[in-house]
């Protein structure tokens, strides 16, 4: 890695912040911790009545996964590293301990190999691990009925100061109005996300705080059902395109617009060296598919793979720090069969490998007969599982087949194994579903999977859009998100049909923070409305900067309006290039309004009984009163 | 306009035919017509074996609207407008006369100002008009008992060939399998749309053609929740952005994408001359709004309309051929107040004129009172009641309130008078919807207007992503095109921020086309998963050229493919750049196939009975078999 690349000077790591925006942190109460959130200023409600003062407008608190790199005041050094704000919590539990050297033989040959040094991690760690017969797990620390920091942290996090807002802006309470839900049997508060709820969710396997002791630069986050709906966007060399500079930017740049966790699925060369630039330098979880590195490690022969290669990559990963590991143990030798008449076979990547595994040696997968060896790693580095649905999908012909329900069974019984260990658990799910074929997929992991919480790809809707995959699978992911679905993985344009680019990441995380969203809104998650009714308060008053501020994306949002209307003055403007001024229906009712406000009248009140009077001023007045 | 924007040649009309396919007429049995579609021709699939033939694909026939513009035999010629095709069906009716001079008198004053010779179609014919007495409607004929051209044409273009390929090709009856769908009570014939059947739903109300006898180049569709489900594309000028040039090249590249109406929006200048060149050029059905163009005529100032200004900007509408009209007459004094207390008020541009009116005269809406004397001027061009949604929610706090459940009862009163008049009609919807609450529109619709087809604009299921409104509104698209909405109104990603220009366009055509489909999958409409099985067989043998060509939109598709692997080598690879080529989950399950096919097994009895001996297999030849 060039030095040049890792100032934030030249733009190759993205920090500008966001406009009008400031980083905040709050307080925990239990523990000394400090939350960070976005806060973004909006300008004033201009008053109907010349004379009147304006209305200020409360700002707008948003969930952050953007991490240090939008504080002007955090001075980016990707060669240390982000700060390692966990590492004191980890230590002060007194159940880890360091280790001398890092205990992978794979790990350690690459370490000793000099030829690496060009491109390898400057400012390498010795590992912790926990001390013999500890088990560092969110949720062994929370059947104890202990409220980790962790756990304050994500608290906090998912209530996005609404509880602030409500005591506080009592004149403004129209904005924290929001519909009804239909959660389909979720059980959020309907205040307030308490330490203690994400304890007993926790606990009960119902949520996951992805968060591995080596990995202390995290900012804690939960996945769960009754919390906020997260994305995963994929990241990750292959052995076609490969570079890593690019792949830290591309994490950093998937956090700045909103992914939650980063996947490295990085099948390339250097796939260790790149890992570690990519842990150290991520505010988020980091996942990854520990079977891609053991199959480049036997050079592409799926035969070849043993259960003690595997393990040795499990624990080098480990002590770097990755949060989960996605584990194919599902993919059982009596599933294959059931792949040999659908249309597109076997699509996981993962699964595939294992399938031709088991075929190769007539034995059965061999993550399966070692599950228990693997809780027993997990458990002592806090890496959560991410049990993989190697017989997805691949095609609406394939969905909802015996092979893809006969897995997701199997993952059930793993997860009730994982949680004899008190390790964390989420399941993963597909893949290419129509859309009436969706809520039997949640109904089902709900069913085997005793609520750990459900991970999807999409699901796709429909096959014949290649190119447009990220919206063909964020109807997809959108509905199943709002059945119940905890995090959504992310699909980019780019889906079947090469390696995305940054432009290609950033359309993906947009398109399902979008789909999340919305997932949260119909779920009736508390407070989730608060930054639509903001928005469209703003669009109504014609506040243009605020409507841009407020959005996902304020860059795309401010250039595409000013594209035909470029001048500052077109700002403030009451209309806009798609309507021009006298087709404005928001100018036209702000006419209908004005009135209400100038008679002091309720405003249903004036319009029901002042008709008459408003008939005869318009007359007499005329009524482009904002021309 | 002009000549040099009038030839292909010089590409600014979009003509070139789609790659790999050729335009095909299917020929009527009751009627002389020809029922343009595309065909798509397929590469071969190589053999597992060497030495034995490669399969044949059969070709895919699918649903084309892009007019004769994509037909290489077809020499466009802007100034004469489109074939005018079904002119001659309309003249054996014989209900029909020319009229010496067109009726309005705006039309007249138009086109006599020597000022607009330079912009003016310059080949005018005289328009027609229904013999006094005649009903010339679609429905009219149809409660006769008459199957009409146009109705025969729809039945034909609807079944996109399935009956064909179901009779022919018994090899390769896979392709046509697909799950049994939800279709929430639509009831759709299992097999074949026959003529009758097209007839009978347009008897009933449940489904339209909308074909001014003054468009006789139009290519007659079907909108209804038993058909396939419809988009709508808008196009349209406005006082801040106009050009007649592009707005017919926005049309016909519309239409090449796959509108299968076009709205002309425009607000702008010249709208009557912009119009005429868009219908004259138009294969498909164009509605428009007409109090638009009234609003133009009154200087913007909507209390001086006057129904008879309005009476006259209908019939010269309606002698120009537009095919539907959106008529806001559901906004009524009453339902006016019930907006005052909504975040964003009223956002439709005509209801938003109309409730001005309203307020400004103290009488109730005007299209209301009218409303009998509108269905004689329908009636008398066949141009079809698109009943305007005036008090849609803006914004998700809006949504679902009193206004607009109000408004639609009174809808639904209107239907049935326009049915009593035999006029056809459909009804606009929602706006901004969270997901939860978009069902209920559509069950309030059916049971409103008696299933006369619902007609949506996304909905969008968020407010806060301007710049992204295609993805957000495309959500609730396919949802209540699932639940029974027969054609989806686009939004295209400048949706709030400014008039689209011919990209979004593309977004937004492209977008809906996806959301119309995945509707029609889940609905199980016949035959609509055969495109997606052919695609997915394709993609699952890497047949790269026949992945893009039966895609949505090839030219991106290949284009995103070529960004990493360009070369002509890549496009018969058994990998691409996401994965490479250790990591092709389809490669490896071909490697499971090739096994079964070499010893002549069925698959899943080879997979079943044969692990064994495909262990050994795998060890003693290696099993990279395709590198």
């Amino acid at each position: 890695m060039k030095t040049a690349e890792k100032t934030p000077d030249n733009q190759v790591i993205s920090t500008a912040p966001f406009p009008a925006s400031k980083k905040v942190y709050l307080d925990g109460t239990l523990h000394d911790i400090k939350v960070p959130m976005r806060e973004i200023s909006l300008h004033d409600t201009q008053p109907h009545i010349k004379g009147m003062k304006p209305t200020a407008n409360p700002s707008v608190t948003v969930y952050d996964t953007s991490g240090p790199y939008t504080d002007p005041s955090y001075q980016v050094n990707l060669e240390q590293g982000l700060p390692r704000n966990f590492e004191k919590w980890i230590l002060q539990r007194a159940d880890v301990g360091y280790l001398d050297e890092i205990s992978s033989e794979y790990g350690l040959q690459r370490k000793n190999d000099q030829d690496l040094d060009a491109i390898r991690f400057p400012n390498l760690r010795k590992p912790l691990r926990a001390l013999k017969g500890k088990n560092v797990s969110q949720m062994h620390y929370a059947k104890q009925g202990i409220i980790t920091p962790e756990m304050e942290y994500v608290a906090i996090r998912e209530n996005q100061r609404i509880a602030e807002i409500a005591k506080n802006d009592v004149n403004n309470k129209g904005l924290l109005h929001q519909h009804d839900g239909h959660s389909f049997g979720a059980n959020t508060p309907k205040g307030h996300i308490t330490p203690e709820f994400v304890r007993q969710e926790i606990a009960l396997g119902r949520a996951v705080i992805p968060a591995n002791i080596n990995h202390p630069e995290v900012e804690p986050m939960i996945i769960g059902r009754n919390f906020l709906v997260k994305i995963n966007a994929n990241i990750g060399n292959s052995a076609v395109s490969s570079n890593i500079e690019e792949e830290v930017e591309k994490a950093v740049w998937a956090c700045r617009w909103g992914a939650d966790t980063i996947m490295d699925l990085s099948t390339g060369k250097n796939i260790h060296e790149t890992r570690e630039w990519v842990i150290r330098n991520s505010p988020v979880p980091i996942g990854t598919v520990p079977i891609y590195q053991a199959l480049e490690k036997v050079n592409g022969k799926a035969e070849d793979l043993t259960w003690e290669l595997f393990r040795d990559t499990l624990i080098e990963q480990a002590e770097q720090g990755v949060d989960y590991f996605t584990i194919h143990a599902g993919v059982l030798l009596r599933y294959v069969p059931l792949t040999a008449k659908r249309t597109t076979g076997i699509v996981s990547r993962g699964g595939s490998i294992m399938a031709k595994w088991c075929l190769a040696h007539h034995k059965e997968n061999f993550l399966y007969t070692h599950f228990e060896e693997i809780c027993e790693i997990m458990k002592a580095y806090n890496v959560t599982f991410s049990l993989g649905d190697g017989l997805r999908p691949g095609s609406i012909a394939d969905a909802n087949d015996a092979a893809q329900f006969g897995e997701l069974e199997t993952l059930g019984e793993l997860t009730k194994i994982a949680w004899k260990h008190d390790v964390q658990t989420i399941i993963e799910g597909p893949g290419h579903v129509p859309m009436h074929l969706i809520k039997e997929n949640m109904e089902k992991q709900l069913a085997h999977c005793g609520e750990a919480p459900f991970y999807t790809l999409g699901p796709l809707t429909t096959d014949i859009a290649p190119g447009y995959d990220h919206i063909t699978s964020a109807i997809g992911a959108a509905m199943i998100g709002w059945y119940g679905t905890a995090m959504l993985c992310y699909v980019t344009p780019k889906e079947h049909l090469g390696l995305p680019n940054k432009k290609d990441v950033k359309d993906g995380v947009i398109t399902y923070k979008i789909a999340a969203h919305v997932a949260d809104l119909a779920k009736g998650h508390p407070g989730a409305q608060y930054r639509d009714n903001a928005l469209s308060k703003a669009r109504f008053e014609f506040r243009w900067e605020d409507q841009f501020n407020l959005s996902l994306d304020p860059d795309t949002a401010k250039s595409f309006h000013d594209e035909t209307l470029p001048a500052e003055g077109a700002k403030i403007a009451h209309f806009c290039s798609m309507c021009g001024p006298n087709f404005c229906s928001m100018k036209i009712t702000q006419d209908v309004r004005k009135y209400a406000s100038e008679n002091n009248l309720d405003e249903s009140e004036a319009l029901e009984k002042g008709l008459k009077e408003k008939a005869k001023e318009f007359t007499e007045k005329g009524s482009e009163i904002y021309l």
